[in-house]
């Protein structure tokens, strides 16, 4: 049966890891779900907010910290701001795949995702140079064909499962002795979506939230997560938490990692290489089979 | 016609009751509404924090503050986490029916729900070897032949109805000489799904709160009930109320349970038990007809 | 055309007015928009809330503070709660009227809407004795031929619409000298609705707020209009602000009237009385009409 | 490519600029959406409480503090409110072009926006004898024909993007030598509407917020905005933000603005002379197009 992850033993002198991820969705996210919206000019506006303005806040606020990150960038993206996405790799950051548009693959069958993920692989290699170890799924949407086609491409981390805080080896299949991807958990109130995101007709509650409430949340699991040793994994989108006052709230964030004893703030490959050298178990996650 | 619940004379030294329980929905809630989900691992995933993360810190909890709370379980979960069932049951807590596969009967027929009903006990009596007594209907929905599908199987409590917060006896039918079920009533306002539960096209309002904010909330409504001398209920899923800061609230609201003098923290089975011997009148609860 | 308000003079010493109106909809609101709900005992008893739990504890808050509020009722509840009624009535409170099933008139014929002011009115007669002056509409849905239907049956005042913080006198039709209704404003934002209610598919956003945050709203409007003049007109609805720590909010919220120095707190048919002594002008709203 | 938008040197003295928005939708915002809303008297007055109620409150602070703002009118709220119109202009204040009836242009063809334009140009200037210079599309929506149909009428500037604080020059086309629009850029963060809106069935999530919280939030990117160099563009909407207590919070912004030092707060057509003044090189916005 499903297991429990194992506690993971952090490297000499670290209590707890935290890792920033920012999805640089920017267009396709709407792309995908709309596509008529590339004739509305100020949703595409609304979207180019990201790399335009949210980017380089970004990019200096980590610069001024000494704080290296993830950005998960879909191969749309890196194929439109090919400069930008140059630049993030130039200042030591880490670039992890996140689709080609930003496809959602439920439903999708294995031929189709894998077609997904050669596609955004393609492009950001052609840009970056360089393959990427780390996959994060668009809407964090996975099958379970998905740790097979990673492992099949050669990647060595997931990020878009969501029971728990604690890394762990993820089993292919249902089997223990399968291959294993390791995998860095993510949630859904560990995201600035639910607070921040609205495009009328394309996403969101409808209300968008003070980034005094978001910095209260997330702060919040920060501390429990460095008090109980896991693994704190904040998603971020340019488009979203570049603006004005939410890039400082999430400053102020940062400041408080870097005032936690023993957190090991770090892009989310060198916690994935650090648990993969920890060669825990595989955990199986067996797919549920209801009867009727 | 209707009648209020009476007052509740609690055991003696006692002033007001609180009872927590917790919903153990895990994968069965997503699937009983959108069955592909079987195969979106991401959200089963999200779905398994409950039984994988949030199981183990609730059961810490309560085993640190000495607190014995009401679980109540689908047959599914039951099936698929059978040890976590088994450890809930030998630390002493009150193991309750909730549903097979969170089944909503709104339009059900009797004998549909007869059938659900029967498959959830018979999942739950395999697993733990005990009959539970008590019952909380999946997504708090009942029909008015659940009473007496409940006391035909020997039933003493149902915990889904929400016109208060005084336990009473509710008669089967519209007669005041019928049999009757202890109810212990619920309120969707004590409830975490609300506050926290969000899975993109599947549940939630789109806004994730802060647990400040739920624990404000649910403060007030403790010190209110218990001024009051009634029975706060409150309801916490494993897979919503587990994560590291809901914790702490959760546990914060717990201490301020034990602070209160003259609060009676107990399952809902011992609540249920004390009502019965009070020998109250049932209550009838009639079908509104609305003539054209 | 349509022009604001006059500015109303209340009586000697007062400031501003202040009316607290409760809206009786228990099952009516929700039997009329899914009749099927009338065999959904768990949704059936969260509208029992109000008349059961909610109602008793609102009237002994008003008679513990001293003071007369509006009861607005729909002719199913005071035909399902005929003794609560009386009771309402008993205790000096109005009562007025809101609707049969608690109908919304949009697409209505004026013949439809007509049958349900008299059904409504039939039923509140036949149970309490007396005819009403006042009327607020089921979900504040009004037509352009409401104003009309009313005075015929010799209404005193409505209060369903929104167009500021006075009370006015109404004209009828588009001309000056029509026959007119005193008006008593509302707003969704001095409404609990939008703070509280939630039920699964039949109504909210699914989000509850703190009662709180609710509070903190109302009282800078009340603070507000008590400065500017105008007549607070709050409305709730006892199957939600009934609730206990709701109740206690709503409390507060009455002992900050009190003092307010010059502020009239009374049911709306005083204000309304008073501002038909004024003889105002009557205002002419006309409908707009989009020529293509 | 698409480039972020330059860096603008303010005139001298001043750090950052500022400018007060008020859209002024009244019964348009409903009608073009819902057009048997024409019927509905109680949403009419929901929608007239910002002429009647909200404008003449907006007005005044503005003349107490001695701000300049600008007003974004839909023709058909201009000819139903003419003298309301009139007395703005009088006032001082700018009148800018809102659409005719707050047409979304999605979809719409390039003639039917032009016919759109005209009709709204038509009527404002048939009103106030003055031809507007500045454009803010209904729904903020554009299409990539927006800039050429509005540079055709002589518009010198848009208010319609949201890819950033800083106003710029934005190319008609996707050559750098095309002609060009000053634009100053939105956000619905920045934006009363999703903090207050709610009309069943209309509009809304069904939440209303508290102004203290809308307060929070708009200060926080007031703030940020000043130190950051930009233009701090709000949005208000005086059916929502006239209301009591919402616009004591806008008073409060307001006074905020006049305290930060060197903050430009001025109507929008005065920045967007400034920035014409400038002389920048225009911003070419390239239309995605995705390839299967």
């Amino acid at each position: 049966m499903t297991r429990p992850a194992e506690p993971v033993a952090w490297p000499a002198g670290i209590q707890a890891a935290a890792t920033l991820g920012f999805d640089m969705d920017a267009e396709s996210v709407v792309l995908t779900v709309q596509p008529s919206s590339a004739s509305r000019l100020s949703v595409m506006s609304h979207q180019a907010y990201g790399p335009l303005t949210g980017m380089p806040r970004i990019l200096a606020l980590l610069a001024r910290r000494g704080v290296r990150a993830t950005f998960f960038c879909p191969g749309f993206t890196a194929e439109r701001y090919p400069d930008l996405l140059r630049r993030v790799r130039d200042e030591g950051h880490e670039i992890a795949h996140h689709g080609y548009l930003h496809e959602s693959v439920a439903g999708m069958s294995a031929e189709q995702e894998a077609a997904m993920i050669d596609r955004g692989l393609e492009a950001l290699e052609k840009v970056t140079g360089e393959r990427p170890v780390g996959y994060r799924a668009p809407m964090w949407e996975t099958t379970y064909a998905t740790p097979g086609l990673l492992l099949d491409r050669g990647f060595l981390y997931d990020s878009s499962l969501m029971d728990g805080e604690l890394p762990y080896e993820l089993a292919e299949g249902e089997q223990d002795d399968a291959r294993s991807l390791v995998e860095i958990p993510v949630h859904w109130a560990l995201d600035d979506w639910e607070q921040y995101a609205y495009l009328p007709e394309v996403f969101g509650s409808g209300l968008i939230e003070d980034p005094e409430k978001a910095l209260s949340m997330w702060s919040a699991d920060l501390a429990a997560i460095h008090e109980d040793g896991g693994c704190f994994a904040l998603t971020n989108h340019p488009f979203l938490s570049g603006r004005p006052a939410r890039i400082r709230a999430l400053d102020r964030l940062v400041a408080q990692m870097q005032e936690l004893p023993g957190l090991w703030l770090a892009p989310a490959e060198d916690i994935a290489h650090h648990v993969r050298s920890l060669e825990l178990a595989p955990r199986v996650f067996p797919q549920p089979v209801v009867n009727d």
